[in-house]
């Protein structure tokens, strides 16, 4: 008896990667449903080769099981409940996955959650959803992957802290004066990971790192103050926890999305798998680990102090910087106006407790559409 | 309640750094007995400041509840069968520590094994003591405290491969012949901790990694094949796991032995002791990685295949190496015919089925003797 899998977003890079790994382990698993935005030849390559009950391109709303029956969002939403899928990967880019992680929460469904959006604007509905409807989240970023891997008992009351790592991204060794100069092809120039065009501009600007300890604060349910970020170049080391006994773990390996993607699937049992690269201390190179330049990536410190804001501000954070990277890749706006237009709006935004997902949306359009008034004014 | 602890050894740099770490934890540990060898002063002011009901100096035989009445090696093991002993801290150097662990391991009393030539002399009846007694075994050496603080399920079936780091010692980057010209100062020059004079030699020549290799695969039953080491010169990362879908924990740490100390107290358990070293992975500073030059250490090598070989092998690489450690240390012999002794002595051994402890001791007896006769004729 095999597990089913829903790939929301399975024509991206996770998508891609997640495919390769289910291959490799069909006596476990078996895909039942694929979602994409608008990639319809991978898309039906993909159904064929998995052989997927249901197929939706979320960009037309139409299902393989009948076309024209479903709209965009919906698109997502049943994939996510079917009832014969038991693992919803999550690997939609941005705001459009947050319907989909809740409807799969409540319908009791583990989520194996690339999407940390969902847990950026809606972290307290995210946990209510699970709660309530027995679904469980379990994280795919390499970062939430490695703390989840190193935590050798349940919760976190054993944990002292966290520290994720950030790679620093292609503007590491840039001096502020430069970085006002960087244009979209250095930024889509990431050192040591290959992604989407979204993500690697969130790496740029360390927003991408923000954001993410903003989903170590919802995902392991730890205060802001006892999780720090390093900046490590290589990116072999992928976090480190700390025990109240001051021993620290960490889990490390060459980058790779697969690994994280199987642990996901997983958690917490481990299969053989010898297509994974095998970790080599000497081949890694030496180690190194940098502060990071907050005062030179304000995307990074604006998104922490927006995590720490609470309420609806984590949302309104991530919207604009949806909204400012768009602008960016369309040659709309300058890099160094990202961290600009991200620190107006927040300043502007009153933050209120997010209630509810519908508080959460409103101020996620509130914001969106004053980031696009913003961006149209440069 | 608290639990009841012995430490033998303990006016040694594991003896003494154990008894700072329970002064910490009096909440939950007590100290009921100490031995040392010869250090008559220091016994007696530990004795006074934590209040041990049994102290005894191996040398002269006496115990505090009696003198006269015990003879050395029953003062050992006197003290780590007591009724109200929970834990014994095995920190004797050297064989002398055997007949000790064996029997608090037939006691049912959990074993804090800083010894680790218990292991390598014997690995197979102190398993079988264990099993026979009740009693467990939790390492005290950093590289094995680490590995077990990475197994995040019991057992080892999840773990392909065990990476034990070595600082490389004072001599890593000397050439083969300057080897030839080691100093006794030389070896005790160690670079990241701070030891006995004996394990300080067998770090300069590799030997300790090769007894921690043997130490290993009885620890965790694991194959020489799954069994790797890597010099780590900055000694921050103890070791590294790794689990059968190729993912890899490490633990990692600024150098200190109180932690693994606790951890052996505490396992699985962890207490919170802010006197412990914060880590800092900026502090720490870049990591580096080297191949172990197996060729210019021989200790090293045929102390890894004295492991292999089995039987009374592994006893017989111990006893000659604490006679030519000794000799070394003596001014007697030179720094390369360490090397040449062990291999000399391991080559004229017939190695047998470590059937029983005695058989395991005729072997330590005999590589003694030919080793003193071969320190003697150089």
């Amino acid at each position: 008896m095999t597990q089913g899998v829903a790939i929301l977003g399975s024509t991206g890079s996770i998508g891609r990667s997640a495919i390769r790994v289910l291959d490799r382990h069909r006596d476990r698993f078996h895909v039942v449903a694929l979602t994409a935005f608008d990639s319809r030849d991978l898309l039906r390559e993909q159904a064929e080769a998995t052989g997927a009950a249901y197929v939706c391109l979320v960009s037309d709303g139409q299902g393989a099981s009948g076309p024209g029956e479903e709209v965009p969002p919906g698109c997502l939403v049943e994939a996510a409940i079917r009832p014969d899928v038991d693992i919803v990967l999550n690997a939609v880019v941005g705001a459009a996955g947050l319907q989909a992680t809740l409807a799969a929460l409540r319908a009791g469904k583990r989520v194996a959650l690339a999407n940390k959006e969902s847990l950026v604007m809606a972290g307290d509905a995210v946990l209510a959803a699970a709660r309530s409807g027995g679904g469980e989240i379990v994280p795919v970023d390499s970062e939430h992957s490695a703390v989840l891997q190193c935590l050798t008992e349940p919760g976190v009351a054993h944990v002292r802290r966290l520290i994720l790592t950030a790679s620093g991204g292609p503007f590491r060794e840039w001096s502020r004066e430069r970085l006002r100069e960087a244009t979209v092809a250095d930024a889509l120039e990431h050192p040591t990971w290959e992604m989407g065009r979204k993500i690697s501009v969130d790496s740029a600007t360390l927003a991408n790192k923000a954001l993410e300890v903003i989903e170590a604060h919802y995902l392991f349910g730890l205060g802001y103050d006892c999780i720090d970020v390093v900046v490590h170049p290589q990116s072999i080391v992928h976090a480190f926890v700390e025990f109240r006994d001051r021993s620290v773990l960490a889990q490390v390996g060459f980058p790779t999305m697969e690994l994280p993607i199987l642990y996901a699937l997983t958690h917490p049992e481990r299969l053989t798998d010898d297509e994974m690269p095998l970790f080599d201390p000497v081949q890694a190179g030496p180690l190194s680990f940098e502060p990071v330049r907050t005062d030179d990536f304000p995307a990074f410190r604006l998104g922490r102090a927006a995590g720490e804001a609470g309420g609806t501000a984590p949302a309104v954070y991530n919207a604009v910087n949806e909204v400012v990277v768009g602008a960016f890749l369309a040659g709309r706006i300058s890099f160094s106006a990202i961290g600009d237009i991200i620190e107006s709006i927040l300043e502007a935004h009153h933050v209120e407790p997010a209630v509810d997902v519908e508080t959460v949306l409103a101020a996620d359009r509130w914001a969106r559409e004053r980031g696009e008034a913003l961006c149209s004014s440069r």
